[in-house]
C-alpha cells in the first residue's frame, strides 16, 4: 500500500484530472460560524446551581496553589492564603469582580492576516492534536515521536487548509533534549504554518520563549504583544484542586504579557473528580475560574478561555474513555456553563480507540458533534488525536479532516433562489427520465457538491479490483501525498535568520546553564 | 478471528464477569424523545416557498400514474387525469383539503404492547437495513442474501434491542421464489422478533399477504386492523414523477386497510432530480404529496409518513454518496417540510462505503446525527446498512448498535440534585487526591456510565496483545455471539400453528397460479 501512488484516491483522481498539485487543491477552511442555537442538557436554573457549587468550591474548599509568587498575587487580591498548606481560597465577590474584566471575545493575530483566530461569539475554531508521546501511521506503527514526525503533522495540516490554529506539542519530539525542545517546536511552527501556533503550557522558560520568538515573527516587540496578542497556551491543572508550579510559571508570564490563556481542568468522572456529571462540572469550573481570576488579577482584560475536559473512565479497569455518551454530555453543559461566565469555551473532538477504525470514528464523531452544537470556539486534538491522546495518528489526520471539512460544509448557509429550485428544469425532465443532461444540471455540476478528500464511492468490483482497501488504507497513501506536495508559506528571510540567532542563543545559554 | 470468543470484547468481559448470556444483557431501547428544538437549515419563508413549488409541480406538471384504478381515484377526487399520457395533476386545494386530513402523530400497535411504534411529536424511532440483495460479513465475504442471513439479522437486532421497528426485506432471500418470497419474510418477523413489523413495499399480493398474517399474529381480522393499525410499508416512487402500478396496487391496499404508508421519494440531486438541494426538495416534497393525497382519497386519515431521501451523486462518476453534507441539509430541510406539512417525517442512516471501515462509519454518524436533530420520527436503515444499500452488512449491525445505544444515552435526561454535585466528597477528597474510593463513587460507580457494546479502551500493549482487533474485527465475533445467544420471544402455539397453515395454503395458490 505505501507504495501506491495518491491517485488512487477519487480526490487524487480528481487533482489528477484538474492536473494540480495537492498543494494548491485544498483552499483553507473559511472562518466558520455555526448559525444554529446551542444545544443545551442543562436548564438555567441548573447551570446557576452549578454556577454556585463552583463558586462554593472556591471559597471554601480552594485550590493548592504551589507557587509563593502566584499565593501573593491572590493574597494581595483579598484572598485567604494559608502558606503552609498552600491552599488559597477566594471569596465569590472577588470572583465576580475578576470575570467582568475578562473579555467574551477577542482576536489572536496570526503572522497570515487572513488566518487570524477569532475567539468568541458564534465562531468555531478547530486545532491539531496535542500532548501525545507517541506517533503512529500503518506502515512504522507506534513508536515515539520525534522532531520529523513534529513537522509531517504541521505540514500535512498546513496543506490540508484544515486548522484555524496550530499546537502546541502535536506530538513530544523526544529525540530533541527537554531543556530546549520548545524551541525546536516554536521554530517549526513558524517556519512551516501560518497560523496562530501555541506556546507549550508548561513551564516559565516555555513561555519566555514562546513570546520572545512570536514577538521577532510579527517584527515586533513583546511589550507590543499586549495589544495585539498572537499567541495562546492550552493548559490543565492538576485536578482535584492543585495547580504546580511550572504550570503557574507559565500561565503568569503569558497573561502578564497578555496573551491567551486556556485552562483546562483534565477532570475523568470517578477518577480525578466524582463520578458524576454535575459534581465533575462544579470541580472543573471550580479549578479554571481559580486562573481565570488569577488571570485577570495579573492583566486585567488578559484574554483567557474556559476549558472543559470531563469524561468518564471505565469502571472496571479505570481507563479513560473518550468521545462517550457522557462525554457529550460533558461538553454540551461545559459550554452552558462558559456562557454563564460569559468566557469563550475549548473543548475536544477525541476518542480513545487504540487504531484507526470505526470506534476511533464513532467517538470522534460524537465529540465533534458536541463541540460545534455546544458553541464551543476552541475545538482541540480535531486531528490526529488517537489512543486516548497517547498517539498521534498520521491516517487519523487524514480522516479527520474529511470530519471537519464535512461540518464546514454543512455550516454554509445554502443557496436559495428560483433558480436554485429550477421549476422549469422539473417541467422538462419527463417522468422516469434523468437530469443528467439537464442544462439547469450542466450549468452547476462542476461545483454542486462537496468533494471527499478520503471517501471512496467506487462499486464494488472496482474497490475490489483496486485492493479492497479500507478508508484508513487510502489516508495511509494520502497524509505522504499531502506530506511530499506541501509548500511553505511565505516568512521574510531576516524574520527567519532572526529567528536561528534566537534559537541558538537560547540552546547556548540553557545549554550552559 | 472466528474462533475468538465472544469474552474478549470488553461488554463479553463484562458479561463474563456478570454470568450472564447476551440474550438477556441488551434491554431494548426504550422509547425515544428528543428534548431538543430541531435543527433547521431554512427559514420560514424559504419553507413556504418549497411548498410552493411541490404544489406547482402537482399542479402544473403532475405525476404519471401508471395505473387505471388509481387515476381513478384521482379523478373522482377532482384532479385532471389523462389516460393516454397517464398523467395526473393536482390542484391545491385538492391537496390541501387531503392533507387536512393525514394525521399528525398516530401508533402502530407490536405484538408486545410494551414495543408499540410511536409515530410523531418527539419521538425518534430507529429501523433496520432495507432492501439490500448482498449479504456480508468478514469471513464469507459479500454475495447474494438468503432467508438464514434475513433471519440472522432478525435474531442479532433482536437480542440488541436497537430497534423501534423491523423491516422489510432486510436482505433479498433470493435463494426463495420471488413470487412466495415475501411469505417466508413475514413469517420471520413474526416468529423472531415482536416488534412491529414492514410489509414489502411493490406489490398488491405481498400488501394483502401481509395484512392477512399480521390480522392472525394480532388475533384480529384484517378490517379490525384498520381500526388498531399494525403495519407499514416503506416504498419509494420511481423518480422523476413517475409511479409504478406495482407500487400504487402495494400503497392502495395498505391505505385502504389503514395501515401506514411510508412514502419515499428517492432523489438523487442531478441524476433523479434537479442537481440542487431546493429543486430535488421540490420535487421529493410533489411525489410525496401525491402519494399522500392518493392515501387520504381511499381512506381519509389513514396514517401517512412523508418520506425524504435526497442525497447528492459523484458528478464524476455517477455513484451515488450518503452521509455527505449534502446529504444532512437534505435531511434536515426534509424533516421541516414535512413539520409545515403536518406529517410525520422519515429519514435514513445511511453510507456509501465499500466496507466496515472510517467512511462507512463517519457518514453513517453524519446522518444519523441529521436524522435526530432534524426531529425526524422514523430513522431508516439505522443498523446493517452498507455500500449504498448494495450489502447488508452483519458487523455493521453491531458498530450501528453502538451508535443508536450512544444516541439514546445522550437523548436520556440527566440526573441532576445536591447528592450528584456532591460537595462534600469534593471537599472531602484532598487536592492532587483521587475520587476511585469516594464514598460517593463507591455508592453509584456500578452503574455510573455508559457501557459500550464494541468500544475498546484498553491500553495499546493489551490491545497488540489480544490481536491488534479493529472495531469490525471484534463486531465479527460479537454478531455471532448475539445470534447464537438468540431468545425468541413469546408466539402463541395456535398463532404460530394458524400461520403456517396461511403461508402453505398460499404458497399453495401462488405456485399454481
Amino acid at each position: 500500500m505505501e507504495t501506491q501512488p495518491p491517485t488512487t484516491t477519487p480526490r487524487g483522481r480528481a487533482r489528477a484530472r484538474a492536473g494540480r498539485s495537492a498543494g494548491t487543491t485544498y483552499t483553507p477552511l473559511p472562518r466558520l460560524e455555526n448559525r444554529w442555537a446551542p444545544v443545551e442538557i442543562l436548564t438555567a436554573e441548573q447551570v446557576e446551581r452549578l454556577a454556585d457549587a463552583a463558586f462554593a468550591i472556591l471559597q471554601d474548599a480552594g485550590l493548592e496553589i504551589r507557587s509563593a509568587r502566584a499565593r501573593e498575587i491572590y493574597r494581595r487580591n483579598g484572598a485567604l492564603v494559608d502558606d503552609d498548606t498552600q491552599m488559597v481560597r477566594i471569596g465569590r465577590d472577588i470572583l465576580e469582580a475578576m470575570l467582568a474584566t475578562a473579555p467574551e471575545r477577542f482576536v489572536l493575530h496570526a503572522r497570515n492576516p487572513a488566518r487570524d483566530l477569532h475567539v468568541g461569539g458564534r465562531v468555531v475554531n478547530f486545532g491539531p492534536v496535542g500532548g501525545a508521546p507517541n506517533i503512529s501511521d500503518l506502515r512504522n506503527g507506534r513508536r515515539y515521536g520525534d522532531l520529523e514526525a513534529f513537522r509531517d503533522i504541521l505540514k500535512i495540516t498546513q496543506t490540508l487548509g484544515i486548522l484555524h490554529w496550530q499546537g502546541g506539542m502535536v506530538v513530544e519530539p523526544v529525540d530533541r533534549p527537554v531543556p530546549t525542545r520548545h524551541l525546536d517546536a516554536y521554530l517549526a511552527h513558524i517556519e512551516l504554518s501560518d497560523l496562530v501556533w501555541a506556546a507549550r503550557g508548561v513551564g516559565g522558560i516555555q513561555a519566555s520563549d514562546a513570546l520572545a520568538m512570536s514577538a521577532i515573527e510579527h517584527g515586533t516587540t513583546v511589550e507590543a504583544l499586549g495589544a495585539r496578542p498572537t499567541l495562546l497556551c492550552v493548559t490543565n491543572v492538576n485536578s482535584p484542586r492543585r495547580v504546580d508550579e511550572e504550570i503557574l510559571d507559565n500561565i503568569m508570564a503569558l497573561a502578564a504579557a497578555g496573551q491567551c490563556v486556556v485552562i483546562t481542568p483534565f477532570t475523568l468522572m470517578g477518577a480525578m473528580a466524582p463520578v458524576t456529571l454535575a459534581g465533575a462540572l462544579a470541580q472543573s469550573a471550580a479549578e479554571a475560574l481559580g486562573i481565570v481570576a488569577l488571570c485577570q488579577m495579573i492583566r486585567a482584560g488578559a484574554p483567557c478561555v474556559f476549558g472543559g475536559f470531563t469524561s468518564n473512565v471505565d469502571m472496571r479497569t479505570g481507563s479513560p474513555a473518550f468521545g462517550t455518551p457522557e462525554y457529550v454530555n460533558a461538553t454540551l453543559a461545559t459550554a452552558q456553563l462558559a456562557r454563564r461566565f460569559r468566557l469563550p469555551v475549548r473543548t475536544s473532538a477525541v476518542n480513545a480507540s487504540p487504531c484507526v477504525d470505526a470506534q476511533a470514528t464513532y467517538e470522534t464523531a460524537f465529540s465533534l458533534w458536541a463541540g460545534i452544537m455546544s458553541h464551543s470556539h476552541l475545538i482541540a486534538h480535531a486531528a490526529g488525536w488517537l489512543e486516548g491522546g497517547l498517539s498521534a495518528s498520521l491516517e487519523k489526520i487524514i480522516v479527520d479532516a474529511e470530519l471537519l471539512r464535512g461540518w464546514a460544509e454543512i455550516l454554509k448557509p445554502i443557496e436559495f433562489s428560483d433558480a436554485e429550485i429550477g421549476l422549469d428544469a422539473i417541467r422538462e425532465v419527463p417522468p422516469g427520465g434523468h437530469f443528467f443532461g439537464s442544462p439547469h444540471t450542466l450549468a452547476r455540476y462542476e461545483n454542486a457538491f462537496y468533494r471527499p478528500l478520503l471517501s471512496d464511492w467506487s462499486n464494488h468490483e472496482n474497490w475490489r479490483d483496486a485492493g479492497a482497501k479500507t478508508a484508513t488504507d487510502r489516508a495511509h497513501v494520502l497524509w505522504q501525498a499531502l506530506r511530499d506536495q506541501y509548500v511553505a508559506p511565505p516568512l521574510d528571510p531576516a524574520i527567519r535568520e532572526a529567528l536561528g540567532e534566537y534559537v541558538a542563543k537560547r540552546k547556548a545559554e540553557i545549554g550552559a546553564a
